[in-house]
């Protein structure tokens, strides 16, 4: 990957003189930013730009290129790349595009490109991107013309899209945030978005990682390289919300769409996920600051409305404003001239204005054990107090590197002073209240993420016989069909899950016996092939209190089943005793495309149909996720014992969920399950599944 | 008010030749900002500052004042305002500080001022404020020294805080948005809110309002005064979150926040609420562009990669991308070379720029019916695109206006550009593609709601015998205690709300002789006036079946409650029947200290209870605005009878509704009340409470 970032000499490929050549870009770009190795440019058509020979093939060069960029039509690719290959070129970055974005030529000429490049060893990025940047060598590959408004720092950036890309460099230099590298990975034919977190996460300059994704290619790979991260990875993950074309035969399926998965793998591995711009730009600055390590939070204010607006922040963002010690505020109280300032937390400046007592009361709040970072809301005239501020500021960074507590520091003034500050500044500045307490939330979830992810989490085994299960899969699978109730009830079994007793019989009088041997009152479930959603057709029977009543209900359900569903050919039926009691629970999972196998829970009943709510995790689950799947619930109170009610077994929803993990990891060839419903008893009384459905994968 | 904001003379009262004086601030912003009137200074000292003699007295002023600014010590305002009282001068602002915010002294001060100015019959801003600007005449009375940065405009403000007002003038400034006038409150002894607000409600120069509150003095007028407003009122509303303090005696009063209340109101007023600068900015921004008529939003865009971004956020904010019609797109067809865009919505421009075609795609897409607005993400380099870009945006501008239809136009681009863009040209600009589609949803709901609220909202009136109801209030009022159960439950009577049939006996065999003419089984409830939360002490006993289970009960809950609650007298019980089926809601009231009686309802049980989740609206109610409350309830699915539950009767909760708006206007004396649960059945079947509580205020 060092030879894509750091190549000594690089060949511009698709140089000509007409004007609009937009090979000429990239040359601009290099010159611009002021490349340290040395340019050639390459055109069939040769001639000379920019005071430099257009050779008319790479083997013309007379020198060794390390890398080759390359912006000519798609169909002469392989041909440059061959030639690339024997010249002894073996990195490059395409930014042609007219591929798979546009048909089955288009993919025939990638596949082509593939084969060249692996026959001479070439890694490359792209194609259809707009390549890479380096500030630390002036490397800068992009077509569109730039001009060198970023600052060089240590923010290092993967974009799936171009344009995304230069808006969010666009962002960085306004926010005066340093870029270190920048790559447009384009249509990842060779070099992945994985591999390349990979090497950021190594390279020395990058401290901060910025991605931006429309598509994930291998969703374990990138949780397993960003969970060996020590830097924080910023995302915004775009493209979301289109799972609902796509058919979901299970609730489970339905309710852990593809972009609650990825918030989950996020969670799980340390990605901190953005949604828009404004938030990325916040979160960029806020981690720069030391963590906050805790809940407690001091405001200090010039103006008593902004102190307001601070106040209601913190109280949506989940911080304390611990009141100041008395000592502390008589300390303070003797810098002050007599009851102009209040005394409280927020304490308001008020019109006073002097430095050494600013800092003073800065440095002695950060003292403060009970404080875990500050909000410093300076308002101020650019004209009468810039020179002063600036000052003021600088002195409250050292103080803030000194106390290892973040202060974050927002201003109001004139435009120009703040664009000065963020430009000339290396300590965030913010100009929105409200923005910047719910930034240092950030700061102070990733600080607790980051802790917990560093516990060691290990994925607990169960031992279970796999080999009982297989059978069950094979044959439905021979049989082109999902798993029957009792066949998924047996699997259940095999992996320890809780299933209430039930018999599977053929008839009519195996009904009646089991239903005696088990006791009344039973349930009854229709077992056949065509249906899945029993429910939906009548196919299951609750609280048969009596053979009379069993018989009838047998007989009825039977008859209506195949009067109104004649393509359905009934196996038999299960019959189960009744369950009373607990709370109901669905427990279910999938396999995602990207992330593999997914766990989910959520209440039953009403929670999950009107309110979706759920929570989900990618497997193997360790325990202390799935204790937090059940914690982050809204309902989850209820199962905790909230306002009278019993608490429930919450462990065995958590061992059921673990066991649950297992399943669905050892056989991705169920795609789908559900328990709905789990019934979860009171403490130690655990919980039981009522019904249970797999959908198995087909071809 | 007019006399404040147009004086044609001022005399700034505090002006001295020390270098600290702040009245010198205010002469320097009258120069700055080019006031049109004279200008006078006065201070005890005399002397001669910036070119003018400065009075001693406004007496000694030869002319005609219009209006005084006054900043000296909050002692001497008095002594100035009868000078200028003598004088003649009707209208002032009082800058100075140092009055109610600091205790005992400062508060007596503030009602000599109000007898002084009330006396004369002069109408004053303030104290504790920065004044008032007025951009059309150059009037800019803030001490503070300021530069003009922001240009005139449309936009007025009324700002409780000075400090976060400065702050969005700053904010305005950045965005290019026009300041028309601007008042910072401070304590509004005299000139208040509402009035200042209905002023600019009728202000020709003003065309929309912005309003900063920390506080709401009297927000029934507020309501009605924003009611009759064509222009669009924002208003950021802080000093929240502090309900918890008091003390709530009933579910109802704790469900309904301060807070809650404000939101509602606004609502039903049609004021817009913000709770951050950025969206306060982003609809400024917004509301200039023409309203959005429908859901149907067009996505036209350079980079692919915005192009996803927004059509994420579309969905969030639930617009429609709706396919464009066949012809349209075989006309766009004709002005492209072929495949190089895909066409569809959202339409990627790819790297085309060709002024012509991007104008003709905007105009026909503006043409079809089916589209309601477009976004418009333009990214482009400025040295090389920016005068080509800013005529695109110039005829973009026209035919949003043309078509009367929304265009927000985002752009990623160098930030010199951007703001090159903001200041000089009069169409908002945006530069975050998320922000740039919430927006364009406030615009949507902005646009429905004034829709909704323009047509005629009846106050339904229901004939009851108030008269009945005193008595019950006047004796509970006497001995100083809440209204018992049975007391409650004939008030509600009177008002028409039905409840469950229910006998008060006062002992053990009227107890028994009750509970058999209602009928087996019942429910008993113990009366007590120091009893407020009965089955807190074990006082609710629920479905008794029997004459000797009765007994049994009766006779262990009154030993329980004597015997653990020795205060408590008993002065009976209670005996309703039983009700079965429906679904519980919480129906209450209370009534705010700014806004007079408020209403709420919520799904009872566990909704309520974990999840908070009710909906409150500011009495009296319209039918519009019941029905609108129990819409929005996320759970409002289930009444409506989803996932094949049985529909409730709403119209039953509708009524209930209105009656409680009724009582809680006739009877301000009443608190708080509950109707804990009521129990809602089929369509068709009612509703009927199962308890109440009202609670009364108290000297």
């Amino acid at each position: 990957m060092r030879g894509i970032f750091y190549p000594h000499s690089v060949a511009v490929i698709g140089v000509s003189n007409s004007p609009d050549n937009m090979g000429r870009g990239i040359v601009f770009n290099l010159t611009e930013f002021g490349y340290q190795g040395i340019i050639y440019e390459v055109g069939p058509k040769g001639g000379v730009f920019a005071g430099r020979r257009i050779y008319k093939s790479v083997l013309d060069i007379p020198d060794h290129v390390d890398l080759a960029v390359i912006l000519t039509p798609a169909r002469t690719i392989p041909g440059i790349l061959e030639e690339c290959g024997q010249k002894g070129i073996r990195r490059a970055v395409v930014e042609s595009s007219g591929f798979r974005e546009f048909g089955e030529e288009g993919k025939k000429i990638e596949e082509e490109i593939i084969r060249v490049a692996s026959r001479w060893g070439i890694r490359f990025v792209g194609p259809n991107c707009i390549g890479v940047i380096n500030m630390e060598t002036g490397l800068c590959t992009p077509f569109p013309p730039l001009r060198r408004i970023v600052r060089p720092g240590d923010i290092s950036m993967i974009s799936q899209s171009g344009g995304v890309g230069m808006s969010v460099l666009n962002l960085m230099a306004n926010e005066g945030l340093g870029l270190n590298k920048f790559v447009s990975a384009g249509n990842m034919l060779n070099v992945q978005t994985e591999e390349l977190l990979e090497y950021f996460i190594e390279d020395p300059g990058t401290k901060y990682i910025l991605l931006y994704l429309e598509g994930i290619q291998d969703g374990k790979r990138l949780m397993e390289v960003a969970r060996k991260s020590s830097k924080p990875i910023i995302a915004f993950k775009a493209n979301i919300g289109h799972f609902g074309k796509s058919i979901a035969s299970s609730h489970s399926a339905s309710l852990s769409s593809n972009d609650r998965v990825v918030d989950a793998a996020f969670r799980q591995c340390g990605i901190i996920r953005v949604n828009d711009a404004t938030t990325l730009g916040n979160d960029l600055k806020i981690l720069r600051l030391p963590p906050m390590r805790g809940n407690n939070l001091a405001i200090i204010s010039r103006s008593g409305g902004h102190a307001v607006i601070a106040a209601d922040a913190c109280e949506m963002s989940g911080f304390s404003l611990a009141p100041f010690p008395k000592e502390f505020l008589e300390e303070i109280e003797k810098h002050f001239r007599a009851s102009v300032i209040k005394l409280t937390n927020p304490l308001d400046l008020g019109d006073l204005f002097d430095l050494e007592i600013y800092l003073k009361i800065i440095d002695r709040t950060l003292a403060q054990k009970e404080v875990d970072g500050i909000v410093f809301l300076h308002t101020f005239n650019a004209t009468f107090e810039g020179p002063r501020s600036r000052e003021l500021f600088q002195k409250v960074m050292e103080l803030s590197q000194k106390y290892d507590k973040p202060v974050a520091i927002y201003v109001s003034t004139e435009d120009q002073e703040v664009n000065y500050l963020k430009r000339n500044f290396n300590y965030p500045i913010f100009t929105q209240v409200v923005e910047t307490i719910r930034a240092l939330g950030i700061n102070r979830r990733h600080y607790a993420e980051s802790q917990r992810l560093r516990q060691p989490a290990e994925i607990p085994y169960f031992p279970v016989d796999k080999e009982r299960v297989k059978p069950f899969l094979e044959k439905a699978s021979k049989e082109k069909r999902d798993l029957l109730i009792h066949e998924a009830a047996e699997i259940l079994g095999i992996y320890g899950v809780p299933m209430v007793r039930g018999v599977a019989v053929p008839d009519e009088k195996g009904a009646v016996q089991a239903a005696k041997q088990l006791g009344f009152p039973v349930a009854m479930k229709v077992i056949s092939r065509e249906i899945s959603h029993k429910s939906d057709v009548g196919g299951v029977q609750l609280n048969l209190r009596s053979e009379a009543g069993f018989t009838d209900a047998y007989q009825d359900m039977i008859r209506r089943i195949r009067q109104e569903y004649t393509e359905a050919k009934i196996e038999g039926v299960l019959i189960q005793s009744m369950v009373t009691g607990g709370r109901e629970l669905i427990v279910g999972g999938r396999q995602d495309d990207q992330f593999g196998p997914v766990v989910l829970v959520g209440l039953g009943g009403i929670f999950v149909e009107i309110f979706g709510e759920v929570s989900v995790r990618v497997a193997p689950l360790s325990h202390r996720e799935a204790m937090e799947m059940i914690d982050e619930l809204r309902g989850a109170a209820i199962l905790k014992g909230a306002r009278g009610l019993k608490p429930s077994d919450m462990q065995a929803v958590v061992e059921v969920l673990l066991r649950i993990s297992q399943l669905l990891s050892d056989f991705p060839e169920i795609r789908e399950m559900d328990l709905n419903p789990l019934r979860v008893f009171s403490v130690r009384e655990g919980c039981m599944a009522l019904d249970v459905r797999m959908i198995l994968e087909k071809e």
